[in-house]
């Protein structure tokens, strides 16, 4: 295992702290790291919490701040929060309007906020990100994975709670961006987690794995390397065949790194995906292009869709600040 | 090699026409492909100008847009542009002001450049970066190599250009902040370029090359991999030596990823990194952490470390608008 780390033990934490000493400006990490949190709270505003394991950085941490989340719980690499750590969270953030958890779905995220949600005092609502259609339950979820859809939902429903937007308010549009979401993934090579210490799969040099999770879990089916263009007509077709989009229609599109593919390559498959986009007559207005929900030092991308309304592109333009998105501020 | 590629001969033109659709709004690409500009001009602003070889992204084309490039001559994979690109790029974004060329310090750049600005009938000037301390002379340069201190030139000199400042302003601007910066870096792990189709350089398991170049060009010497507190106190180390900083000198701390380290390993050597500073009385006031200066998909990071004073501080923290860096805009 090659990693720049010190113990496998202290990854996460030392992680954190390089994080709270880059971000002081933005993030203010609580002493018993349970949460990073907003250092400017805005009252009255609904409080929107995230998390789920590390690992995939800068999701979710790098997207705490104004126009995004309030707070995230970052459980260990791979491995949920507690719901210890999300009622601490709440507690801290809530200024009164209530608290919106995102949760991708997993079966221990799912387990663990929704203890949270059931033992929270407080007005909460959850919404659940489940963008990932490659596979119907998996070794990690019953249902869809959430993937790199988050993102959008994360980002929208935070300008739109920045605004004022109330609980129920904010519940239904970030349902509503889930719905319009789509993703799948492509693996070249294998995360190593760093308490494992060995590749968690196994991949000849000439193949990738169709359909994987984000943490390198098993997609539809080990297939050999095939060109760019031929793996962007497979994610982008999977994706547009799940949201049934009309002619016309107005996107995002987010390329997105999974930690160990270089940004050269994301946008030549910007480029081949844009081309089987075109051919379904749907335009992408909106573009993120990085690595953003990463699985370690994995090698491969996924692709996500969002059939975009005019409310949500308002909604993504306005002022954001934190580690990982900024603009307008 | 597992790469997102179609063909080893389109992967620059199809990553480019990737980047320039996915960032229409601020850069426009040059039919020929000789280069990349900044879509909206500004009259009577010196022209700044970077390029050298493809598979640094976001170096150099992510730095294009307000506050920073106004045009980059990209190469092929580790392979430098041509006097012609510069020459087309530089017919291109001139208003009148004259153009600042800002030239990696590598053989082939070096030369290239230097024909470009002998034969440019406009009025020019060159900044050399050559921050990284590893080695003096190296496979591809007499001198000193310019490797992620690059970053911190293009963003101060490109503000600074922003505001007015002329041509003999912003060269001794942009001398003056790379003589501020120094970097050192560690891979884990080669590269492989497309063409050639097998890794740059072999490492054992166990292996890193200290004081690698961006090119996975060879360093100071092949050790065994240790902690990230060891590795960040030599690259620190090192970089402090060559500046001489006083205690209570403020700096930036730019730790770079070469591209397949995770940002989650990037965020464990800030740490680190900012204990070395906090025994040699230094302190980081802006930082910058991520993959910036990338090698393709080499594992490993740089750190640079640049003295920063209040005017470069200042001129930092001015709005800016890239594909890569962005904020008050």
């Amino acid at each position: 295992m090659k990693k720049l780390i010190n113990h496998v033990d202290t990854v996460l934490a030392e992680s954190l702290q390089g994080f709270a000493a880059a971000h002081a400006d933005i993030v203010t990490l609580d002493p018993s790291l349970q949460f990073v949190r907003r250092r400017a709270l805005k009252s009255g505003k609904v409080a929107l919490i995230s998390g789920g394991g590390s690992g995939h950085e800068p999701l979710h941490t790098g997207f705490i701040g104004h126009g995004m989340l309030d707070a995230v719980c970052p459980g260990q690499v791979f491995t949920s929060p507690t719901p210890d750590q999300m009622l601490a969270a709440a507690q801290e953030v809530d200024t009164g309007a209530g608290v919106l958890f995102i949760v991708k779905n997993y079966s221990g995220d799912m387990m663990n906020f929704q203890m949270a949600a059931e033992m929270l005092d407080r007005d909460n609502a959850s919404v659940i990100i489940n963008d990932d259609v490659a596979v119907e339950n998996s070794t990690h979820t019953t249902g869809r994975r959430g993937v790199a859809g988050t993102v959008l939902v994360e980002r929208i429903v935070g300008a739109a709670a920045e605004r004022g937007k109330g609980l129920a308010g904010l519940k239904a549009l970030g349902d509503a961006v889930n719905k319009s979401t789509a993703s799948m993934g492509v693996a070249l090579t294998s995360c190593t987690v760093p308490a494992a210490g060995s590749p968690t799969f196994q991949i000849g040099a000439d193949e990738m794995e169709m359909g994987v999770g984000i943490h390198g879990e098993p997609g539809r089916r080990r297939v050999k390397l095939t060109s760019a263009e031929e793996i962007a007509a497979e994610l982008t077709g999977a994706v547009l065949k799940d949201l049934s989009l009309k002619r016309g229609q107005e996107v995002f599109l987010l390329v997105n790194g999974f930690g160990g593919t270089p940004l050269m390559e994301l946008y030549v498959m910007v480029n081949a995906a844009n081309q089987v986009l075109a051919g379904a007559g749907v335009k992408a207005v909106r573009y993120l292009t990085g690595s953003y929900v990463t699985s370690l030092e994995m090698a491969g991308c996924s692709i996500t869709v969002c059939a975009a309304d005019p409310a949500m592109l308002e909604l993504w333009d306005t002022p954001v600040h934190t580690a990982a998105l900024r603009w307008g501020m």
